[in-house]
């Protein structure tokens, strides 16, 4: 019997799953809410995740049931791992994703460098932490944010107001004064083994990753060593099992705070499919699976994935191929098979070679083509 | 829309194309002769590819079609032609991977290096071509061999009488006296384009390719210039599209013959998948939709493919993955989803580094935890 790994959510970290799995003769078989979804082809339930009985059926017949987001609500995953599911990364470590209240708290008891931060039950809550704060703070939703989703820079008390009525779960983080964001990729098993890509730039615009760069420039040495503990801590404490990927702020005296956490191949570790001798995607497989994880070297000194983000304006992406095709032949294009609309991420591109500057040129020259 | 390509064929070929047809959003459909073939995944019609009926319905709303195998009737690729549909590598180009006779006949002509050879049509011409060659011959049936089927080595005329009898078209060919084997593979694209990857050495065991290092080792220079220019001619002259794979013998007197012709992704360009920028199920890709080709650069100076012939006595290849991915971390394994069966291809690994020494070990020792 081949391995079978049930992805839940067919969004575009599902699709990259399957080139993976195809190589390794891995049965996946995803959930996904719509039909015709990014991870279409490897789609075999179509259904909504939050609901028991459609979760319940899906995981029947895998050997092990994974993640293409953390929205699967606990008391579900719960009931699976009752009902003797493997289920990784487990709902007592995926809540920590889940929830940025929760993963704020269990940081700190860890000693784990986090930014100032509070919970934020009301809007004198917000003003006693505006106050000690120089005025400035970043204001998230415990739940559900993505994508600069959920995350508001405030210099007012009542600027969350609306959230405060809802009922979310709010807390407030300090406006780090950081040079750079930096990103540490790890990936865990259940029986332990830890393994680390090199700690990557990322590059956001407008709270959306737009570049990545792997190895992030200038952090051989200290910087690496610490992000990679940081990691390694996270992973082992919180018993994380598949990747989990560290979004940390490179502060501007020199230390490294933890930003956001994801329990999942992420958008910073997508160089490492062309990048890297173990992509984050074959990773995921290998450490949910409890198999002995690949090696992690860059395959390129540099390499830069930038994402394509809306697409053309018109046509579809592959409408642009024989332009960026004959203008970038050592580039490597990604298409998530999705319609292209503002700010959406469709696509990526990555080159890879020695010389930076080239190589950050070759990957805005290929994505380019795809813009507008 | 997204482009599609419809692939005649569900083996293994078909299968490697998916992870490549999954990067660039390619909806690929494949046609398999029996559901649960190693391109499953993909396989949106089973049915059998000689029957007109059934192919002509496949080839419907696909840009273009391709293959797995050069097994369909020349008769019903001419009639998808005439109808309008695509069909990459053509049947004026393919007939001469069908049929060895019209291959060797042809390659004559263009004054590319072959060994010496003979229509066999009865015992009398197989003596008189035994008489001229010292008393060996290679016999191939014309059409329909494959991994050392449909090929003899004979010292006596009345070796093939079953094949005579059964009224197969036979050619006979010198033994060619050789060093090595040597494969180089090209594409090219319907409006020109044509690119070439490193000849490679490739290493054969009982007729079936067993390993291929890539580059051929000590091939620099004129043994590679005078293999490229070969497979350049080839493929320029009959008109190929896609992927060519160019068998080679390179004799003791230094020499290149031609020895087969594949058009498709062949066995000698599996490494490419791991070590190069652009693998031979991409580039086949693109070559068939006319897509600008990629990069053929190798990512190591050495990459080393050996084939899983046959796999474990009992138990699936994946019962192997924990032995085999802790004892070599780097070695990437390629799992066809096909049952172990002895002397069948049902995967291969590839390992790459600086040293081919330790690269070779490395792919032989992965290899070797599936064996038996």
């Amino acid at each position: 019997m081949a391995l079978s790994v049930g992805v839940i959510g067919g969004g575009q970290l599902a699709r990259m799953m399957i080139p993976a799995a195809v190589n390794l003769g891995i049965d996946i078989r995803v959930l996904s809410e719509n039909a015709g979804e990014s991870a279409d082809l490897a789609t075999t339930m179509v259904g909504d995740y939050r609901d028991r009985q459609t979760v319940l059926r899906f995981a029947e017949g895998v050997d092990v049931v994974t993640f293409d987001h953390e929205h699967v609500p606990e008391e579900i995953l719960h009931e699976l791992v009752a009902r003797g599911v493997r289920v990784h990364p487990g709902p007592d470590a995926l809540v920590f994703a889940q929830d940025k209240l929760l993963m704020r708290k269990r940081l700190a008891e860890l000693g784990v460098p986090v930014p100032d931060w509070a919970r934020i039950e009301s809007a004198g809550d917000l003003q006693v932490f505006l106050d000690d704060n120089g005025g400035h703070a970043v204001v998230k939703t415990a739940r559900g944010g993505y994508d600069g989703k959920g995350v508001r820079v405030v210099t007012a008390a009542d600027q969350v107001d609306d959230w405060l009525a809802a009922g979310d779960s709010l807390l407030a983080e300090e406006l780090v004064d950081f040079r750079r964001e930096l990103a540490q990729l790890v990936a865990r098993r259940p029986s332990g083994e830890i393994v680390a890509w090199p700690v990557v730039e990322s590059i956001q615009r407008d709270g959306v990753c737009a570049e990545v760069i792997a190895p992030a420039p200038s952090s051989a040495g200290k910087i690496a060593d610490v992000a990679s503990e940081i990691a390694h801590t996270i992973a082992e404490e919180l018993g994380v099992t598949g990747v989990l990927a560290v979004e940390l702020f490179e502060t501007t005296d020199d230390r490294l705070l933890v930003n956001e956490l994801a329990m999942r191949p992420h958008n910073t570790g997508h160089w490492s499919i062309d990048g890297s001798t173990t992509s984050q995607f074959e990773q995921h497989l290998r450490a949910v699976l409890d198999l002995p994880l690949g090696a992690t070297g860059c395959r390129d000194e540099w390499s830069v994935m930038v994402n394509i983000l809306g697409g053309p304006a018109s046509g579809a992406l592959s409408d642009r191929y024989t332009g960026a095709f004959a203008d970038q032949p050592t580039v490597k294009v990604h298409n998530y098979g999705k319609d292209p609309r503002p700010g959406r991420k469709v696509g990526h591109v990555t080159a890879g070679g020695d010389d930076l500057d080239q190589v950050v040129f070759q990957a805005r020259a290929a994505a380019e083509h795809f813009a507008d």
